[in-house]
């Protein structure tokens, strides 16, 4: 691989793939302003809940440096830029708080910290990968065919990835698996970004179109499913991209394992429930056209949610860097 | 509505709305040989199987008397063209039984034997939409918010549809319908055709992406779900779309209706359950690239099933225009 991060910090530039050209153009982008870290959040050309958190972080550092904007309004700009992804919210406190400790030391000191505090969330999240990948490679039968959803792998996080890190921790051990990449409309993360990812590996992979998942249950092809998260509450119900829900409940009907990884900046403490996790609804163009494709009529009113919240009942384990959560999500998040 | 049919005969002309330029270019092209009638069904420019049961038969006249083939070549073609739905066997044995009988007669005679064996299953069929419209209508309540797969009008048969004949026939009833339309991956015909035809009848319609279901189903927004059928087999497993079982298994588990609408012509009294019916694989092509563009790696294996088998224990009921079975499929079905 010659990319290898999807987010990468050298000598205070910012530099991000732009996950919109993929799999055509693998290419990195300079972030110079916070308009340019927003709009590269809001657009995807940055994505994953992990790794949009990582560049919040960054982006604090071009916000008051680069823009010379204020920390309220860098930190509103930022927070506001996907409102489902809770490691967004984190990063954000994360990098404040510091601010707040050293907002009256010189600009130098000032930067050093802040610079200091993002590679930190940056590094505790690629150790956070491995750890979540074995932890999840545990759960993984010699031979299995694995099915995911949407992009969890390092163009998602800072690391080897989430869900996609228990498929590289078990492609690691020669466990001779195999991947169905469900394709994820509307975004087509699946087709775009986790079958390039799954090349990259070496690892052998079928996309399919997400309504195709099912018949491969139905016959015995599937003998788990690996998601990742964007929140997860407190009583473990897990919001991830529309579709995941559906593969909850088609699991769980055919009796195959259902398994949310997630770092645990994903599960916040202030969300009792799915019911509180606001669901962000995109543009109605994203379903009535397929990149530049236009699909169904022009005027077709559309809905565009881009996540679901599957709750924790569906959901036979949630895996963090600190475990295995098989069940008792509650007791067990409201430690952290 | 200017074009009202997707198959049309006139003046010993076939005509059918190629609806791989849907909803782009609402077209009608002649099909003139053996060998145009064979690609349109191949490449889907016509398509759904009563649609496809009403070329074929047409077909046979093109085959015989344009082409000038023999009647078994001219079999052996159309009835290999799809699989899957068996509406073009049932066709296609029509036709040659009225061959049998009248192959010594001579051209002329022979001709409008075919001809009006030929326009008897096209109308037939017309009136098998309205009727399957009205049954349907029966099970749909004031306001419903239907959920419909893939395409089952005016472009899939000889009628207002079957699926959707019921949808129209709750329209014209002012039962202030709402249509979800799922897009129907991978050729989309529920965002290309569908969505058309809900326009074109001026009923209230959204489009969704086939992975948003479940999550309407979740939130109490989907009152029941309606699906055409390819084949049926006598204990009542259905073949549909790709896509079909994955609603129903979703369906089940939200207690919400699923019905499936066909003709009677699509019951195969010689397939005995589901596992027998043939399942036909196409191209991975159509799930590397939506239309003309490409959404993933071009060397990424690829699966295409073109239909999936829905058990009968799952469908609430099978509605023909013969009636409304909700139970005992195969003491009934095997009447036919």
């Amino acid at each position: 691989m010659s990319l290898t991060q999807s987010v990468r910090w050298t000598q205070r530039n910012l530099f991000i793939i732009d996950q919109t050209r993929l799999p055509q153009e693998a290419r990195e982008i300079r972030l110079d302003t916070i308009s340019d870290v927003v709009d590269a959040i809001k657009t995807l050309k940055v994505r994953g809940a992990p790794a949009i958190g990582i560049t919040a972080a960054y982006g604090v550092l071009i916000g008051l440096f680069n823009s010379g904007k204020a920390i309220d309004e860098v930190d509103l700009l930022l927070r506001t830029s996907r409102p489902t992804a809770v490691n967004l919210m984190w990063a954000l406190d994360r990098m404040k708080h510091v601010y707040a400790d050293m907002k009256d030391k010189d600009p130098d000191t000032l930067y050093a910290a802040l610079e200091q505090e993002a590679i930190a969330i940056h590094e505790a999240d690629k150790l956070a990968c491995e750890t979540i990948g074995e932890h999840l490679n545990t759960l993984i039968p010699q031979g299995a065919n694995i099915l995911t959803v949407c992009n969890t792998g390092f163009l998602a996080t800072g690391g080897i990835g989430t869900a996609f890190g228990g498929i590289v921790s078990a492609h690691r051990a020669e466990k001779d698996i195999h991947v169905w990449v469900t394709e994820t409309r509307p975004l087509l993360q699946g087709a775009r970004l986790t079958a390039w990812e799954c090349l990259q590996w070496g690892i052998p992979t079928t996309l399919i179109t997400d309504n195709m998942a099912a018949m491969l249950m139905q016959q015995g092809r599937v003998d788990c499913v690996i998601a990742g998260a964007d929140r997860i509450a407190v009583n473990g119900d897990s919001a991830n991209k529309i579709g995941t829900y559906s593969l909850a409940v088609l699991a769980n009907a055919h009796q195959i394992p259902f398994y949310i990884a997630a770092p645990s900046s994903t599960i916040d403490p202030t969300t009792l429930s799915g019911k509180h996790i606001p669901i962000e609804e995109r543009h109605p163009d994203e379903v009535r056209r397929v990149r530049k494709e236009a699909i169904a009529p022009n005027d077709v009113n559309c809905y565009n949610p881009a996540f679901d919240v599957t709750p924790a009942k569906l959901i036979s384990a949630i895996i963090t860097e600190l475990g295995i959560y098989t069940e008792k999500f509650k007791a067990h998040f409201a430690r952290n």
